[in-house]
């Protein structure tokens, strides 16, 4: 059975979604790119932005599973309040699409995709491009997400079957 | 003109909401609680929980205009993170249903309904209460919850006369 998977890699100034299709052990792209609400909207507005953005997304593309990166706590607590801000209005945004939610570590993320849990974005978006030969990630959001959607189908694929 | 304002103490484990109504000078309490979402549901329904509780409290009271406790940031930045997922849900929640939000510190909140921006749980609770005769907070976060409703009364009449 094909399952369409969408990855996310969140954040208030960029989000960056990917979806991909995996059967059996193939994966294929399906899409990607980046959500950027502008700083200069109050964060209320911000929030809605990414909630409005990705339920398009969504819309369009009918994904059947959804993977969101595990934030690493940032030592900076200020910075952690926004990340948290954006992440927790977009695992609503999915929850209200009815879509079920994993959540991956930011090392789980690299080891699947790189083989390594302190890999670069630079590391991370080459493999991207190898295991998704067709993907067109114009940024390092989007291909940090199309690489949460591959650990989740490695990962899905190990626990299923 | 009336206007029903609709104050929100955020938290992951507990948010305190709170409606008052404001005329000229006077402030009457409407309604107020607290939502509970289990810690033992996966964020993402922790989440929509709070969504669809506040949805329903909208739904109720009617509010024209929402003001939200802006948190402190906390030196534990895991906690801000918790805290920020809380936040950014609610937020796109009122955002959702077209409210407009205000956002207003822990301080002001203090020092706008006991008079200092340093008072304790305690001290909020009894000036809510000498406020609001009628009101009936069960629990702090309610109570908190009505003194950003009373801080956005005070605040929005102080701007607009």
């Amino acid at each position: 059975m094909i399952c369409r998977i969408l990855g996310i890699d969140p954040g208030l100034q960029h989000t960056g979604w990917g979806i991909i299709s995996s059967h059996a052990n193939q994966l294929q792209f399906v899409a990607c790119g980046t959500i950027n609400p502008s700083p200069k909207l109050p964060l209320p507005d911000r929030l809605k932005h990414l909630h409005d953005e990705l339920s398009q997304v969504i819309a369009q593309h009918q994904p059947h599973e959804a993977a969101v990166e595990e934030t690493f706590v940032n030592k900076n607590a200020a910075t952690s309040l926004k990340l948290g801000h954006a992440r927790g209005a977009l695992l609503l945004a999915l929850s209200l699409s009815g879509l079920h939610v994993t959540e991956y570590s930011a090392n789980l993320v690299k080891k699947s995709v790189v083989g390594k849990g302190h890999a670069d974005k630079n590391q991370i978006s080459t493999m991207v491009k190898l295991l998704l030969p067709h993907s067109n990630a114009a940024s390092a959001d989007a291909a940090d997400a199309l690489a949460v959607a591959i650990t989740h189908a490695h990962l899905r694929i190990q626990v299923t079957g």
